[in-house]
């Protein structure tokens, strides 16, 4: 047996002996031998293999292999071809890339569809080693020096805190075959010249490297884990509240702390900013400044900030048939019914007086120059003006439509109806319209 | 000028501006360049050298070099030789590890004698890379992992953000002389094969590799300094007291933490424990259960954990002469004085019956067998009783002493007198004993 690898299986990994398990396998060396691993153990798992038609016949050679490998081990096998170079190319992966997302894709679909419990890859050590320095030499933050995970979501990699060297040896003593793969032998990839040029010379200063490496790994783990506690401890306090306009979190909170760069960066380090000064300079701007990525914006509110993506939102204008009951629009489903009796609005319900109508109707963006008579005053405002006054953010005012009746302003939407179109004691038909978002 | 140095004196290093520099100075190029910019920005500096007489002629050399170009930049040069190669056997460190400790010794006892205000070195980002990957290779967590700092107590590294080869520029544009370390050159020292042989890759794999660290630097600093507001905060909410035992903290407050081990391991990291899950298991371990370093304890007493030093008590018995007025003991300094009235006692003094005394006096550490009778009480007790029933600490324990009288216990230092010495209405002297901590 491996040396201590039935205590992974008894131990931390116990989760394996009852689940049924797909393993992930190329026919090389590690994940054969992790087949044979679990074959020695009883567990129950099938094989999963993906032939990526990347090196011609060596790569239906090894197709060949790990179907002859699923019969000697008496399991399932399941292949799967791909045409990794298009796919690449049409979707702007390089080929690493592109075969990583092929097959944790295909993976997790024959999971899902077959009801394997977890998913076996059999990345070791060495990997996780290979992996610490590739993201050191990209640059990264703690998150990036902490490994590859053992577990993450229904992905278990048994094998990851063995050498490469052990694995050869069990290989070895116990006469498994394997297919070497010629890619492996290039320095063209970039795990590749780590594995001959680098390691090996870390290795030679010290003999204990992966060993040293592990220590590290934990420690750094559980630091992770403090600076994790930490980070959701001061969202806590922080977000005052999450909807459709983004999330909203409180400056102060930001202020209290002794580096709020340090902060702000953890909490929005995944929202693809990059100007970090920019971002710590927002919690002193007048209100209004913004910060932008590729995909969001944090914008300085008053004595808040708020993270809103930047999907852009279909701004064309909604055309509101008589004969619509209920019609899809970027804010949500409208609905629009006749009414008995006139119940108590609010911020997602008006009651109309349907014969003030004038259909179609429009639901379209508010625009500079608009103006309505706000239900229970007397005079007009300029919907600008009103938006101000209620202290209405940049993101939200971006976010405001309205709904017109031969350009008329019935409903500021989720805001404030109108008083043209309220329903009096002459009214005939009520129509109640609803957005439900 | 090197590419933005200025901006660096003008900005976060504008304190250099005003103060009184020494400038560690090899003779090689970085700490030469160093000294050409301190020049050219009319900084007020002076040259600090150090000949560790490990290369014979070189090193006689470099210090002859040295001392002209204090020459030419007209400041004052203080130089210093030493026998390195014996101090390194003597007190059984590395060449490398007995130079250092040498040179900031000698550099911070002339910074203090002469009032400079900081020591400036030169320190590069190479250097800093180097440090990084040495203390990975070595095993290490996120402090291991932060790199040199540019300003600790008053060392002050201004070239710690610049690459080697834009100093070399710099020196090559200003046709500034220096001498080569022969010793640089060769495989021999570690910090020589990661610049020679592994940096090299790294460089080739990324060339923005100076710049990629920097910005990996920046975030764990940011990232440790969460994790120090963050064990601040549980340390204080922890330690519940601090006295010459040691040190005391809740249990609970680690049991209120997602990883309890994470918190442990940065609150005691620097007492040379190696047994976390030792550690860890005294949360729940009973009480009296302790983990020893080489330096330290850490100790289980009921719902606390103690952490105390190791230094060897003595337990010699002191003797104590009726002419001693005041004696220095292992628990602080023991008065004894003839007093006119009998005032309160506390923990620390007792007033006792002069004339039941037979000198000379002992204090001894308590002894298994070690019979007393407390003050106040008509029966004996056995001190490990008392001390039981006092719920003392395995630590306090073994740091309780008792005063005797022709091994009669007088008193349980700093805990509960005796009843036969103490002051009666018969009493004609008073002796006030008292221990000061």
């Amino acid at each position: 047996m491996l040396k201590s690898f039935s205590d992974t299986i008894d131990g931390p990994l116990r989760c394996l002996k009852q689940g049924k398990l797909l393993l992930a396998i190329s026919g090389g060396l590690d994940s054969v031998v992790l087949a044979w691993l679990c074959h020695e153990l009883k567990l129950n798992f099938a094989l999963a293999h993906c032939n990526f038609n990347l090196r011609d016949e060596e790569s239906n050679t090894d197709e060949d292999f790990v179907i002859n490998l699923a019969e000697d081990l008496d399991v399932e096998v399941f292949i799967q071809n791909f045409d990794t170079l298009s796919y690449a190319q049409s979707n702007g992966r390089s080929i690493q890339m592109a075969a990583r997302e092929l097959r944790y894709d295909w993976l997790k679909e024959l999971a899902g569809q077959l009801e394997f419990d977890y998913i076996l890859t059999a990345h070791h050590a060495d990997d996780n080693l290979e992996t610490f320095l590739i993201n050191f030499t990209r640059g990264t933050g703690l998150n990036g020096l902490t490994g590859i995970p053992t577990i993450n979501d229904n992905i278990v990699r048994p094998l990851l805190s063995f050498p490469r060297a052990q694995i050869q040896e069990y290989a070895r003593d116990h006469n498994i075959d394997w297919r070497e793969d010629s890619s492996n032998a290039t320095r063209k990839y970039l795990r590749n010249k780590f594995r001959h040029d680098i390691v090996p010379i870390l290795k030679e200063i010290n003999p204990n490297l992966l060993d040293s490496f592990q220590n590290t790994l934990e420690h750094l783990k559980d630091t992770a884990d403090i600076v994790e506690e930490s980070l959701n401890a001061v969202a806590k306090r922080a977000i005052v509240n999450i909807d459709d306009h983004g999330v909203t979190y409180k400056i102060s909170e930001f202020k209290k702390v002794n580096n709020p760069k340090a902060y702000l960066f953890e909490m929005f380090k995944n929202f693809g900013f990059t100007e970090w000064n920019d971002v710590v300079d927002l919690l002193d701007a007048e209100s209004g400044k913004y910060v932008k990525s590729n995909s969001h914006r944090l914008i300085k509110h008053r004595a808040h900030l708020i993270l809103t993506d930047l999907q852009t939102y279909t701004n064309e204008p909604i055309i509101i048939n008589e004969s619509d009951a209920s019609i899809e629009t970027p804010l949500g489903i409208l609905k629009l019914e006749t009414a008995k009796s006139y119940l108590q609005a609010d911020l997602h319900t008006i009651y109309v007086d349907k014969h003030r109508l004038k259909f179609p109707l429009m639901l379209r963006p508010w625009q500079e120059g608009d103006i309505f008579q706000p239900l229970g005053m007397t005079g007009k405002k300029k919907v600008s003006k009103y938006l101000k006054d209620e202290k209405t953010s940049l993101v939200e005012k971006e976010n405001t439509w309205v709904l017109t009746s031969d350009n008329e302003i019935i409903w500021i939407v989720g805001k404030r109806a109108d008083e043209r179109f309220k329903i009096t004691s002459k009214t005939k038909d009520i129509l109640k319209i609803t957005l439900k978002g």
